[in-house]
């Protein structure tokens, strides 16, 4: 029963085949969002701050830090990713008490953020390419932290499905080399928007199935990935993930602030027997309840989440 | 590669491995609508010519139709459905072009639709009961009409999904013996709540994978009854759904007037490459932003079919 562990100053969260499917909040990324990058060059961290605390309210169990900027005024991201990575990390262990991800393709600043975090993050990520594997497993093993395996190698991203699966059967081999063990890779088999192959689908579950069942790997995706250049993304998404869940598949590195995903994934973990006595389901249902009485998703479900500890008080 | 061909006057609808998923409207059945019972008794069809061409617009490939009213003015069923079940069919097919489901428990209600019903319809349904094989297996025969087989029998519904799985070889094999192939029957697994009982997901997904890989044969069910009894149903319906496609399942009887399950539905085909060229989910979208324009969501898909002939016909 494959495991892996990750744990912050005081909380553990397992991503596992027996476990509620692990949601690992993206939002804390400068990549592609301009407005952020330069915030953070201005020493503004706001916007980092609001969306640490929004994703955890609205239900994200690891939090994802990338600190991928290119400043104006220094354009070298091995100078500037670094320290970033670790004032990020200390600012959002400050506000929230999830497990992280550290992510970055910068080693410096994967080990910046390693030297940071507390506890038990996982490392974001390394590939089947040659420099990266030698570069990024001995970090995994200096540190004893799970890493996502992305299943692209030097020759890029194969769109055959079986080389996707011989790459991430060649990285967790190698990473048996340094003594780390299956339990600790989470593999991304890659996803490639359903609008552009219209096999994409069938392809992840597939070969999530086959990474479980020969590999023994927990998994994980961009699953906003699979809805790429089509319209109501949202309701492809609500779809693909359940079935996803279906197929296997253990966690994913998603946008939490969405309650058609979110509520696809809990009802997911309802039907896989992941939600002892639909005690989560219930609960969500009045986060639901709150949505429709106008309130945000961050807000229902910070109410909802008080009214559980008042009631917990009230009867201990 | 399973096929179940159901036909009306002039359209052909198949159930198959490789096809959409196959919708079948719920509607028309007073089984637990007294007032539709109490409209029917008094000669009056307007509910069901509404449900019908509702149903369709929908989206709808296949209609139920249910006549298993208890009349006041006569309790006995077997004298009152075989004539409604007639009526209501006849009905029908001058509104709607698509095929029928014939459902009944009353043997004779089934014959009297057999002989109403244009095309090919499908029956509902034959279980693992002596009685009910000896006394429906012959109609099958008789008509050369596909029938939906449900995985009880003479000791009742089994919890026990590898007794179902046995109810459903032995009704395949009886029927065989009959000259009735394979393809000609529809199993329902038998669908649990998953608030009674936590495996009920899990279980349904298990014995789809087994019908289909060891029997060869499609499926259908009776979606809802998996959130029965639990908060926002809707919700779990659309993760279950797309779940149970992914898992085999080739169709449900359910009610096609609910937006959010039929959108689970599109973006499931979609994601099993069942939608060349994603063209019904981009028709599907726009039935959606008319839905959020405030239109009904029969209004939406009537305002879009006819939309798109249009374009078909200026093309043309």
């Amino acid at each position: 029963m494959t495991r892996t562990v990750l744990e912050s100053k005081t909380r553990t969260v397992t991503i596992g085949f027996d476990e509620p499917f692990c949601v690992i909040g993206e939002r804390i990324n400068p990549t592609g969002r301009k407005k952020l990058a330069a915030e953070l060059e201005a020493g503004d961290f706001s916007t980092v701050e609001k969306d640490a605390l929004e994703q955890v309210a609205c239900g994200a169990m690891v939090l994802d830090v990338n600190a991928g900027v290119v400043y104006n005024s220094n354009p070298d991201p091995n100078q500037t990713e670094p320290p970033l990575m670790r004032q990020v990390i200390e600012l959002v262990q400050g506000l929230v008490d999830v497990p992280l991800c550290i992510d970055s393709s910068v080693p410096a600043a994967l080990e910046a953020g390693l030297a940071a975090a507390q506890g038990r993050p996982l490392l974001n990520s390394v590939t089947g390419e040659e420099e990266r594997l030698e570069r990024v497993l001995p970090l995994v093993r200096k540190y004893n932290v799970p890493v996502v395996a992305i299943s692209n190698d030097d020759t890029g991203i194969s769109e055959d499905p079986d080389v996707r699966f011989a790459v991430a059967k060649k990285i967790v081999e190698r990473a048996a080399d340094f003594g780390i063990p299956a339990c600790d890779i989470v593999v991304d088999p890659l996803v490639m928007p359903v609008g552009a192959m219209a096999s994409a689908g069938r392809q992840v579950f597939a070969l999530v199935r086959r990474l479980r069942d020969e590999l023994g790997v927990n998994t994980t995706c961009g699953a906003s990935n699979i809805s790429f250049g089509l319209p109501q993304r949202h309701g492809v998404n609500a779809a693909f993930l359940p079935m996803a869940i279906a197929a296997g598949m253990t966690s994913a590195i998603m946008n939490p602030v969405r309650p058609v995903e979110m509520k696809a994934i809990r009802a997911a973990n309802l039907l896989m027997n992941h939600d002892a006595n639909g005690a989560d389901w219930i609960r969500f249902s009045r986060v639901l309840d709150g949505i429709a009485a106008g309130a945000s998703f961050a807000e229902a479900s910070t109410a909802v989440t008080a009214a559980g500890s008042g009631r917990r008080r009230r009867r201990g």
